[in-house]
């Protein structure tokens, strides 16, 4: 596999062709940005940290049955992954009020929902990734009925196997982002990444002393270092995923 | 009938309670906002104006089998409605890229759409009536998923209506907010108002010269004053409503 010129630059991974127009090689940067890139640092250690979670994320999916768009790790802060045709769209699931929903809202972050809810955000740094709703999706024609009824409940099962994966090593999954993507055989597969940086976590050890952020929420509040949080994230991560591969849980 | 205290105080119009419980006395007011009330004018005959127009638009609509909340105006600036447990949302139909939609997507006003759009914006003054979709509503339990199916439905059917009487008077319908609640008798009903202040209404004559503006987009954009297009309006709806009554079209 070679790695050839660089396609897109994103907030925090850079992305190049290959000599198989249908593989893409990422790789994962340090940059952290928060606001739409309004805060904007270089932090050491998160292009490996982030690299490592969302490929341990990724097989852990595919061991239940939930494709994507990851290939294989081929360094600490590279992948290969199948090049897709993106939906311009951010795709976030919310288990629990928080971050921009608790405040467009004015509800209580932590506040429980009646039900998960699907919202869409237009991909569009120029306009500020604005809220989208189905309709309005539909009449820009950014997807059709029929892709936003499989992404939205290939969504809802990855929501389930996620929930089920981060409670295993003691953290709530409050809400993700997502991006989804048509691959070259026509297929809908998740694809971007899922790391502390698209997830909000919350420990759910000692809740005592109010709720303990394991996600970029620690850098959007000046809460202290990532680094030990999104450790935390990969040492559970891995141990559940060895645990699994040799049959032991 | 007996007019009672003051329920509530909008931007455009204050209700009062009744002697019957089930009817509320409607006084419009000539204030006009825009920017959720960051612009503010008294605007002499408005008041009078919008009564009239949103009277005609409901017996024109109940003509044609939509009902309405409306009972009968009562004098220039007054009218009777029922007393309705409203649903807190705007629910806004587009028929053309304009207003919010254009700057929040990035395109022109005035650009088709795919097909017509539905969206919902969560009234609260002190949040700035965000925009809400389907999901939010849900989990904050704001509506059920029946009363919404309901209120699509209706509101796509209004827009169908709304759209043949205006062109009936050579204005296009290019977007439109209404609100609805729920009867005593627990039926979901189309309430609030139809007026050049709740609707988007371009001229569909002389399209040299660009838009031509017959709604509150006058006053929102400092184009002059909206006595006049207002007037257009209650001047075209009142001739249609004359001519459907003694049965000539």
């Amino acid at each position: 596999m070679e790695k050839l010129g660089m396609l897109y630059q994103g907030k925090a991974k850079k992305l190049y062709e290959t000599d198989n127009p249908d593989v893409l090689w990422v790789e994962y940067t340090d940059q952290a940005t928060a606001g739409n890139g309004a805060k904007k640092e270089n932090i050491a250690g998160k292009a490996h940290l982030n690299n490592q979670i969302t490929s341990v994320v990724f097989n852990l999916l595919a061991r239940r049955g939930i494709p994507s768009h990851f290939i294989r790790r081929i360094s600490d802060t590279e992948q290969l992954n199948r090049h897709m045709t993106m939906f311009p769209l951010e795709i976030v699931m919310r288990n629990k009020a928080a971050g921009s929903f608790a405040e467009r809202y004015g509800v209580e972050e932590g506040t429980a929902l009646k039900q998960p809810v699907l919202e869409f955000f237009y991909k569009s740094d120029a306009l500020n990734d604005p809220f989208i709703n189905r309709e309005d999706i539909l009449a820009l024609d950014l997807a059709s009925a029929q892709d936003l009824d499989i992404i939205a409940s290939k969504t809802r099962e990855i929501n389930q196997a996620l929930t089920a994966i981060f409670k295993a090593i003691e953290v709530e999954l409050v809400d993700f982002k997502i991006e989804m993507g048509r691959s070259s055989q026509g297929v809908i597969l998740l694809a971007d990444e899922i790391t502390p940086d698209t997830c909000r976590l919350w420990s759910t050890r000692n809740r005592d002393g109010g709720i303990t952020h394991l996600d970029k929420d620690i850098f959007r509040r000046d809460l202290g270092s990532i680094i030990p949080a999104y450790q935390t994230i990969l040492d559970g991560l891995t141990r559940l995923d060895r645990a699994e591969e040799t049959g032991q849980d």
